[in-house]
């Protein structure tokens, strides 16, 4: 006998609304310590203090980049600190390659048109990667250099989709002048992006994601080619204008009134991240991927994105011989687990499971076996059946 | 025997950290509840949950601007906000009055200027208030309608002063055609501004200061007439496009990921507000400000601004025979509470004492009390000695 979805009990109960498990690629779950941290009592921005904490801040984001370039912190959301990173470097009439196979490739080139750029864009269907090859051909052909940027999303939200930023960012390398510039919104704090190492010279990303800590701060870290093309930027801008961050961040402060109980978040969380270590937060975000992905496999779902570009931040599903959405309605209102839906023209096909930041084994086994349970009880048949969660396990076991 | 300030005990002592005051015209203290508030588990922006939460807020912003106009929530200080309420109404080459009489009168000119506006400025000198006569002169002689807009600081954090903005708005009303764009940044929730009686075109603000949050929000509201102007608007912008907020919040939700947890914040401070009620608010800032300034006066130290254009939000103090700098290193060191110094070139020349927002009778004595000690440490001699803390206390008492 299936459940009636009207007979489950409603989340909207306030009893147990402390339940609630977020399994969406951001907001992502929050540790306690830094829920704490956000209820202290808000002090001055101006205090020696406060510089104090800015200082620890930057160090450790510098640590969590893998750089020696300026990170500069912006209140903002994630299309906040992008936004920064396009204006601050580039100017009206400039040509730039912009990589779209999703919802937010797509949105850098909105943001890139709005600022009255030349916009060439290399796309990929949603849940395939982007073809690097495509941009090696571009950026060769550009002998006179025209193309002053190229902007890539590194891991895409929207499919789950890990683009080959090192590939793209060698041709750029080969091109010899244009800048790379990356959103790293659900990569950073997921998998390694070494700044330092690959050159790349504006990485964007934002505090909801692998960072652990509520939403509303932006994260731009700045290459010194970024700051000598930001000489010669003519795009208006005032409160993203990142060289006034740049100069407040010498002195550890900020421009305007940072939000200081979120730095009290980021504060406690980048602790968290060096104590764990960059190497494991890797390894446990692919041991993760690896779980659900396996999970996903043995329940006969199909993965939206092949296993070669698997982003470890999010897991995208396209169920078929039942709703996604369905799926998601039951995992809510049975379970009280919050999975992410599709976005734009994937809306009703895809569901998407978020395991980034303050994600455990337990969780991914949590979500799994109540997916499976869910799964059946909405009368879905597995073509070829098997142990979905000793599947899952069997990656968190091993490692 | 005067204290030496290197004996004092060290605000840096952890022991005692809590026991931090914040008299600064932002942030300002938050409530336990709003804090608490804050410390719960973020939820996912795209729920139900999260839409019921935006709906109320919404219509509670509404109800504290006096306004059926839209109010929208970005996410960033009120530079970004004003910076929205700027670039989403305005054209490069359009005329603009601003009025300039402290730092934040002089960033919106700098604001203006950076998006190609062409600045015609009224200005005033530091500490007091705009000339409204010299609007009116401009706004009648402009008989080919040539001025877009007027924008003027409201309440100017950096002086204490308020301006007439009821006058000066007049004249714009008188003019016809031009918008009047307002930051109402540490006046509302502070003094009264009522945006339709008058009606205000574009008034922002920021959550540090009168609605006793966190900083991290902006708000913007925008008349019909804004709007219309906003159809025709041709400055580049993406992040602060006020369209898609407001497209958006007739979903009850936000075109890019908010700060949830800022949003848990301004839903339980609005509910104190509501319950609070504006009339009384509204009276006790002005109780507030009568208590500061009388204890100011029987110290003998002299206001920066005249009574009559005295701001509800801040009181700013120019002392002579003692060192503004020592006050505030005095009352920090040993009293810890935190005031604000003076801000370009009145850093050193005055200290200002924030009195808005969670601020009540009781710490406007705490703070006097502990001013005139700290005054009497540093050896300053008031010309004409009277009672102080029953100056501060007549406001408080009668009524």
């Amino acid at each position: 006998m299936y459940w009636q979805i009207e007979q489950l009990s409603d989340a909207e109960d306030k009893s147990m609304e402390d339940k609630h498990m977020l399994m969406i690629p951001g907001p992502t779950p929050v540790p306690e310590k830094v829920l704490l941290a956000m209820a202290k009592h808000t002090i001055g921005h101006r205090s020696p203090e406060f510089s104090q904490i800015m200082e620890e801040v930057t160090e450790n984001l510098k640590w969590l980049h893998q750089t020696n370039n300026d990170v500069l912190i912006v209140t903002a959301s994630g299309t906040g600190a992008m936004e920064a990173g396009i204006i601050n470097f580039l100017s009206p009439g400039d040509r730039v390659l912009v990589g779209s196979n999703g919802k937010f490739g797509d949105r850098w080139a909105k943001i890139s048109k709005a600022y009255g750029l030349e916009v060439d864009t290399i796309a990929a269907e949603w849940g395939q990667p982007l073809d690097t090859e495509e941009f090696r051909t571009k950026l060769e052909a550009d002998t006179e250099k025209q193309i002053k940027a190229v902007i890539v999303t590194h891991s895409e939200t929207s499919t789950g989709v890990l683009n080959d930023l090192e590939t793209i960012n060698r041709h750029v390398k080969e091109h010899g002048e244009c800048l790379i510039i990356v959103d790293a919104v659900t990569s950073l704090g997921a998998v390694n992006v070494p700044i330092d190492e690959w050159g790349l010279d504006v990485v964007a990303s934002g505090s909801q994601k692998g960072y652990m800590i509520p939403p509303g701060l932006g994260f731009v870290s700045v290459s010194p080619k970024a700051w000598a093309a930001y000489e010669n930027c003519t795009m208006p801008r005032f409160y993203f204008d990142l060289g006034q961050y740049r100069k407040s961040a010498q002195k550890n402060t900020t421009p305007f009134t940072p939000p200081v109980n979120l730095i009290f978040a980021l504060q406690v969380a980048l602790q968290m991240m060096k104590e764990e270590g960059l190497e494991n937060i890797f390894a446990r975000h692919s041991r993760l991927t690896k779980a659900t992905r396996d999970a996903i496999k043995a329940l006969g779902l199909p993965l939206l994105a092949p296993d070669e570009c698997a982003s470890t931040a999010v897991t995208a599903v396209a169920p078929t011989n039942v709703e996604a959405e369905q799926i998601r309605k039951v995992m809510k209102k049975h379970f009280d687990i919050a999975l992410a839906g599709g976005q734009d023209h994937l809306k009703g096909k895809i569901f998407r499971i978020g395991h980034l930041g303050f994600v455990s084994d337990r969780d991914i086994l949590t979500t799994i076996s109540s997916l499976e349970i869910t799964l059946q009880q909405l009368g879905y048949q597995n073509p070829a059946p098997k142990k979905v969660v000793k599947a899952a396990s069997k990656p968190l076991i091993l490692t």
